[in-house]
């Protein structure tokens, strides 16, 4: 899959405060694009997907679901999808398979996600495809300059008013449809996984199950490693060249040595083909951060991002002699491609996604992500939460609540309260994704499952395509049998308690 | 337990909407009063309940856990009990037994609630008790006049938003005794027990299990029968006696006639010996209302008010011919005593308690209650929502959210939905209480079980008393050996997963 999360993350969390403060007053987004704009460029060969039989629908949607103050009520219209193509009617109670947003728009969902479309024939589903608050066009507020203006407006964006969202969409679904039964299996990745996860939790009288893939709900508080990220990047680099790693390693006191010359930004600009003068050489370092990030998040084949750049910079060009700062900036071209000229701020443009993602890192979203340790190829600067709070505080007036997430969803110690509490969830990650630290890894009951595999952030739930590896295709093969093991439980335990249609 | 919250729902449901609406505008809180200051008479051997171990603590709580605006961060001053005589320390993972407080203050839960006192020698437990939002001493807005004054205030009481406290303080309390995996137990009594019971559900890794007692969970929406509480309630009275079931049924078209009569309200009124004359003959129908369900719901022994009501009913006095309406009289002063005059309203005395239910009743606790059948003893009239919704929008400015429950906590097809999801709840009740028809009365599965016995409203969790029935010692015992046994397999859980404390 192609979400924008992790590297909108990174570049909350990567930087020195003083940086974000400067980019915080000059009302730059620091978030990232999604990564499926990059893609496009190594991998050719991905499945068109036909959205011919989708229709769009707006939904009467409650702004806030937990207050019944006058302006709770105020309302706005939420953007989903339905396709009916594979349903076998309300009486057959077959499922519905929904897919709940994450920080994306809807369309970029809709052609990035093909496990619901893929799945429907066999299980004759109903496919639903929900949009999340202040994302795409589900903007409340009536416009995205009101909505994204301040914590006044964005305070309505979290996880808990997103699931109520989803809850209502799901139960006017099903009235309209005039199923009362028909079971419902949720599915969402990264952000969107943690959704899934949550909502099956919050709401098992709606949601009967959850694919929750690649989603890092364990990455808060101290739950992980705060290194645990970069520590997986770092992984991957040096599985797939020991040489290529080692050479970003000594890279960013190369980096600091040629910035510190007279000129030495200019110097560095010119060898970056930066398309703006470069302000500091961290411009160039977390430029390059979350390349390395990026490419490892979305590591996949046929091209696989990693060995692309590691063959880069490995490369010694014939007749010519090149120093670690050539080689590290043909590593970037081999994953950005050819271009006149580079744009470090391509992983933080201030899109409308970017901007609602900074505010959910900067209010409950919290992941600790930092560089503790030396066995990461990056150099060390560990996540200050102190540094943190503040920045977010003095940028949106409000500080952060980085307990909240712990304390309203709080499975940190997932093995001890849900072993005996909740079932239907699948935690699917793959593990050269540096996400999976946060993932849970290891089957808790007989019903809450992990599925591990070698691959990367979100791949299960993605577009198909010929050259999938077979352990992609059993993967997901492996997921739909057990979604389907639990609608058969479900359609035994209506006819068990003789409950009709 | 001696809880306001059925006479409360009583008063909000049962009076025709023309009369709301005047009580409305006239500022007059219709809800009643805690039936513990009539119980006081009848019955006088109640246990009296030693504090002195109490420490009453107040605790900086949030506003809005739900929303992240500047104004959700105001805060308010919180009040919890802790009694920590009988614990047994951080290191022992003995566990921490929570009160959760329903709609009144903690003083009169304090003295009203003896279940965990009574246990906590055996547990060796932390015994704690929470304050409801708006309820009492716990006031946000500075007063209860700031806090009570309309929707704009008014609109951060619910359950949704009260349980997000709850899951604050308790952690809160954790992290004040050190204590990282003592299991909390929570406790709760008619509304204070679907708090239970959905707080063991949405937080479960805060809470290990929940004893829900006589929490009508269920009747919400369209899930029971509108008539079932004052089916109830009628029931009890024919059982206790069929005679005066039939004077009590036939007494209402008496009331009317002798109110049809010239000066009929003034007869009326000095035949009740009422404090202040009578504006309609509903002031005398209301409240009998509440005086026949209060004496159901709180039915107990030693002097049993139905027997007492009916004994008064019935009986012939010596050398004096009397009629229904002196009969119904008699049965009135037989559960309030004998005084000077009585005062029709004095179920519905605005106190601040009263104000917040009823707040709470017209926004998101909507119980229809009706009297849909012949087969009550009372007048029929329906449960209308479109009248009821009209009536509470009218008076707050904002309508109700009657589906709002059953979206968020929805478990009304409890059998299929905590069949196998969710773990470790006792959903007590007495038959013989009205509220019993909204209850899970059959067992769910191994760990979520029912325990119905003939008792009365909230009997389990309420005052020992040595003239206790046997079968509600055996009840209470059976209890807290179903908790105990969640406990030991907890523990159990702890050492097979090595975690230390």
């Amino acid at each position: 899959m192609s979400l924008p999360f992790t590297i909108l993350l990174l570049l909350i969390f990567s930087t020195s405060p003083s940086y974000f403060i400067s980019l915080a007053h000059s009302k730059i987004a620091r978030l990232g694009i999604s990564p499926r704009t990059l893609k496009n460029a190594p991998d050719g060969s991905i499945q068109k997907v036909d959205e011919s039989d989708l229709k769009i629908f707006y939904f009467n949607q409650t702004l806030d679901h937990f207050t019944f103050t006058p302006n709770s009520y105020m309302t706005f219209q939420q953007r989903y999808a339905i396709d009916s193509k594979y349903w076998a009617g309300a009486k057959a109670n077959t499922p519905i398979l929904a897919f709940l947003g994450e920080e994306s728009s809807l369309d970029s969902d809709l052609s990035g996600i093909s496990f619901l479309r893929d799945n429907g024939p066999r299980l004759k589903a109903l496919l639903v495809y929900i949009e999340h608050r202040y994302y795409g066009k589900t903007m409340p507020f009536g416009s995205a300059e009101e909505a994204l203006k301040n914590a006044s407006t964005l305070g309505y964006l979290n996880a808990a008013q997103a699931l109520a969202d989803y809850a209502a969409i799901l139960l006017h679904v099903k009235e309209k449809y005039s199923t009362k039964h028909s079971p419902i299996i949720v599915i969402g990745g990264s952000y969107g996984g943690m959704l899934a996860a949550w909502f099956r939790l919050k709401y098992p009288h709606i949601a009967l199950g959850a694919l929750a893939s690649s989603a890092p709900l364990l990455y808060f508080e101290d739950t992980r490693p705060k290194f645990g990220y970069y520590y997986i990047v770092t992984k991957v680099f040096k599985e797939t060249s020991e040489r290529c790693y080692n050479t970003i390693r000594k890279s960013w006191k190369e980096i600091d040595r040629v910035a510190a010359k007279p000129n030495g930004l200019l110097i560095l600009g010119k060898k970056f083909k930066t398309c703006a003068p470069l302000n500091t050489n961290s411009n160039i370092k977390d430029f390059l951060d979350s390349v390395y990030a990026e490419a490892v998040q979305y590591n996949r084949g046929p091209s696989y991002w990693v060995t692309s750049i590691c063959n880069a910079i490995n490369t010694n060009p014939p007749n010519r002699k090149i120093d670690i700062v050539d080689r590290i900036f043909a590593g970037v071209v081999a994953l950005i491609g050819n271009r006149t000229c580079y744009d470090t701020n391509m992983f933080a443009q201030p899109t409308n996604n970017n901007i609602a993602w900074r505010w959910q890192s900067c209010s409950e979203i919290v992941m600790p992500v930092g560089y503790d340790k030396e066995d990461t190829m990056f150099p060390i600067e560990p996540f200050n939460m102190t540094s943190f709070i503040n920045d977010c505080e003095s940028y949106y007036g409000v500080p952060p609540r980085p307990h909240w997430i712990t304390s309203y969803f709080g499975i940190q110690d997932v093995k001890l309260i849900l072993r005996r509490f909740g079932s239907n969830i699948i935690f699917s990650n793959g593990l050269s994704d540096p996400y999976s630290v946060g993932g849970v890894l290891e089957d808790i009951s007989d019903t809450v499952v992990a599925i591990k595999t070698n691959g990367s952030h979100c791949q299960d739930i993605g577009l198909k395509s010929k050259e999938d590896p077979e352990w992609l295709v059993m993967q997901r093969e492996k997921e739909i049998k057990i979604i389907d093991s639990w609608i058969s439980t479900y359609q035994k335990d209506l006819r068990d308690l003789n409950i009709s249609i």
